[in-house]
């Protein structure tokens, strides 16, 4: 099957390579040449623009945008005047689901199909595939099911997993990728998961670091007026070794997940993770995912606090806490700091 | 090797099952005679009490208690007085590590050995192995290995996982069972694996429970003043098959775990979950892996909100939910429930 | 000052009621014609509808809607077409301040002035005045401040607190009211003083709810699986008297606050609170607060908190809490409900 | 009344003046001479130490400690043997309740009364009186009740809240002073308060927050990628004052109170705060409510969310959030920091 690709960073070239590993026929863009030429060595067809990509597919085009979703909405715009009535345009980003419904309207109005699809596995789906949740026109996303197969996980993966666990699920979820629904649907689910992993990713960090901290007995508090001085330091004096930890749970657990697989290998390559800092992103899908909860009236404080940590790690809740310093050192005369004399702190309130 | 197994509940059976299919010589007892009587048919020895137990085993002796974390202090003080200087009191059930801090310094007085083992797997581990992660004296652990080793996934398991991904870890825990440290490490990481697991579980729970939410644009909620109106039902028009996206995402998704893996069994046998009311229990461990966490002062907002979320389900909120509406009762005079007058509740604060 | 008031629910009359004491002149309209009675008998002008109101205003027509947020939008568009250009047009109710913003789009069209006002104050601002958050255009909102006085607390309350406690401070926040900004900065303020209000309310709520189960040490919880045993019920032995405690809390003590003297009143009315089922709705600006503090990735782990134990409230976690009882049969072959058997519940992951 | 006072830090000085001024007889000790000598000059009789102290009581001696509650066991232990039989040694400090209980079974073997006592007021109690929450027993706590009535607020301000708000309800608690109930009752209700507190500090603490950056539709975020851009600049382009609106809301608002009067008064002298870094102590109250909520299995998010952040501001999230960073590097190929090219970022999962 022929189809254009538009991005090609890290996501959009793995992509490519493996369509063309099965067979397709690839057309891509990218702003960068380099990432253009490296596809291209693996057998892609270059192109110069967006217009340029356009007029090298035959119709019905299907072209693939693979772009940070900020950049979505120019690019739809400007494709929507490239294409021609029936061509397929699928969002194969991380888009929020309200902008596909928007988006299909346009699109609509020049007879072009749209198709968003929820694209998880990050850089390990070269390898292993990709899962795909897709919304649109149930009978579009049916056309493009040769590009949806060969980017989902490969057949022995699938059927082994059929056998196992999903005997009597029919439908093409157990292959990984399933039609979700009307447009927009495809990104709703995908947002959903990445909610999800940031509850999950949380979970794990929180025990991780409550791991770490078992040592704390074998430390003298004495000069920290800030904290409440341990009760007994005696249960706090384990030395945990968290890369063999991880490693263990992968084996049998009821918590063994990919993400700890992932976790397990960091930490075995940087058991302190000096090498980061602790200054997290966060992409649009946690917080649209808790919009959508508010919407609902659905309580999501789990996936909340997931957000709020990474929003805290960026140093946002700080003018917050000096508010809690102001407001003590009002009721209570508390001078602020590691400095603070302990004489009567304890009682002020 | 010769064990005694005291507690042969769901857990305490599975575990002689599979220690006497890889040869070893177990002696069981447990209050329920038909529990022996099962065991006995697979080859265990039975034993009529705990004393009967103990006198069937040759020194040193090694005893495994798999019993429900409230009585083993009972039992710890009653072997005890059974057992002989140098045998090895195994407790691989739920304690909470700081008891086993305490039992050690019981048992020690009696030249008795503890070993406390936080044994994860669930009812999967009969065939796929558990979990194992082990606190005690390290010669003693040492002594047991052939233990944990039939206990644990098999090798096969574990030679595949050290050639994947653990490559270059040494030691035990890609086998899938791990000394720890001293007397209670071994629980203190089951701990904090049943407090992540809490985490985890939320955390699905509340993404599947906002999908299930995505068609809410098609009721009407006129009636309920309760509800702040939705303000675009657009939005919400998706009916979303939650057997077909949990088993969706088990295939390369980021978050493909365990826990999926049950989640998306649990769904295709009751897509609707009829057959639950949603009353959540709660073991120790995650209120203990909470204590810890206040004692350490490390942030857990994800296994605190997991955790009260199990609290809520029990009912264990309505009194502070009936505090809110006397002061909404004070301040606004707003009259509690569904039946409400919309008329100008918006508006009064 | 002539006013035209439309809304004359428990809010609206008892805001036109406070006008006409200070000697405004008000013409009013309501849906129900005995609301308008009650008013007339007072002084007010009877409209029998919104054009008849607009027609009895001299120019420019000053009016105050006092309406649910979910029918401002229908009202603004008719008056949009009643009113004159210079016409003065104010929202008093809890509007979404985003709507502010495209409300007074339209407006500003028709050449009419838009001023949005959050309003606090609840039943009790009849007597005590309201707390008055404005936005819109500076000279227009200062052309309507003999309203804005006449709404917010009397002079002689305004005065001491000046003298006490404010004194350096300039302007009219210390009267009441005060020009937030352009338009939508009132409702804006108004939402934030409304989700900080729900944390405050939820905070009280859960502080009273610990300290009414401080006697569970007096229950026999042996039937109670599901939840992990008291270890030392000695610690637990505590009837404490909540309508006693927050009376007391009322003098000199930290927490003491408004919301708290509404909780004390309540309490001693009905100390069980018997009367309320504790199911507790939600008005927009919790939800929008929540919204705001996404937009700006801000934490707002606490107001969350609040919101989502209201939706709580209503069942709306339920479906999630199925999916942990669930999740728990999978691995645990755990069987839901208060009438599990203990057995080896305890030890089952 | 005679009584002595240990431990002369702010507040054990104000409470002693408080004391003097009421006419009460009082010898003091501290480890400072300075603050002796303070009170010598308002009429103490001072004393060269705790034994100095006790010899110049008469019996049955009244003592009261004013110390930090990690020096109050050796404190305890002492006067036990310098006491007799019949005196009455009262805790006015933040002691855990559970220690009430363990020093009482100490002291009543000694023939010496305790009483807890629970003091909230801060600073301003000096002028406006303490809320007083004890526990004991009930005959000795009368015995000391000319005490109670000294330190809590005055007869006027007690009578004048009997008059307006509380008029049926019998007992003390109007006049600020409660007896709770048995050894510990005092410092429960305290610890409950100051977990209330902490909620109620960070209500606040997260609205004015989100107020303050209500602007941020001015600032470019281009740069930041690890920032979801803000979808509509325009609906944040407030400049809100914190000072005038703080103050405003202490004007019958619903969420007026003592601590939005205390956080008025600082914004009004450093509106951004400057003078504060935003590290903020907690002491013990906060950690154990929660360990109460845990024991008692209530919820308590909103009291968790309040201590979490405190331990955030002090740094004790950061392993956790390196966690998340190592995930995301490993799943992603993210590149941590603000640095990262967002050429790709948004879109790989």
């Amino acid at each position: 099957m022929q189809i254009g690709i538009i991005g090609l960073g890290k996501m959009g070239s793995n992509m490519a390579l493996r369509l063309l590993t099965a067979g397709h026929d690839c057309v891509v863009f990218d702003s960068k040449s380099s990432a253009i030429d490296a596809l291209t060595a693996h057998g892609a067809q270059g192109s110069t623009s967006a217009a340029d990509l356009v007029s090298k597919l035959s119709l019905p085009r299907v072209i693939w945008l693979m772009i940070p979703s900020a950049r979505v909405n120019e690019n739809v715009r400007m494709l929507a005047t490239l294409l021609s009535a029936g061509d397929i345009l699928i969002d194969g980003g991380n888009s929020y689901y309200q902008d596909d419904i928007q988006r299909n309207h346009i699109l609509k109005s020049f007879h072009i199909h749209f198709v968003d699809v929820g694209t998880s596995g990050g850089i390990l789906g070269l390898e292993g595939g990709y899962c795909l949740m897709v919304g649109g026109e149930k009978d579009i996303v049916q056309y493009i099911e040769p590009i949806l197969i060969a980017l989902s996980p490969d057949k022995e993966h699938c059927k082994v997993s059929a056998a196992s666990t999903a005997r009597n699920l029919e439908g093409t979820a157990k292959c990984g990728y399933l039609y979700c629904g009307s447009h927009g649907a495809g990104h709703f689910v995908k947002m959903i998961h990445n909610g999800i992993e940031y509850g999950i990713m949380g979970a794990y960090a929180e025990g991780l670091n409550i791991l770490r901290n078992a040592n704390i007995g074998k430390q003298q508090n004495d000069g920290d007026v800030a904290a409440t001085p341990l009760r007994n330091s005696d249960y706090y004096q384990f030395d945990l070794d968290l890369a063999q930890i991880t490693e263990l749970w992968r084996h049998s657990s009821i918590i063994s997940s990919l993400l700890l697989d992932l976790t397990a290998h960091a930490l075995l390559d940087d058991p302190n993770l000096d090498t980061y800092s602790g200054y997290v992103a966060d992409s649009g899908e946690g917080r649209w995912t808790i919009n959508t909860a508010l919407d609902e009236a659905v309580p999501a404080p789990i996936l909340s606090a997931a957000l709020y940590d990474r929003f805290s790690s960026r140093g946002n809740a700080n003018f917050a806490q000096k508010i809690l310093s102001a407001m003590r050192q009002q009721f209570g005369g508390h001078t602020e700091a590691t400095h603070e004399k302990a004489a009567d702190d304890g009682i002020s309130n």
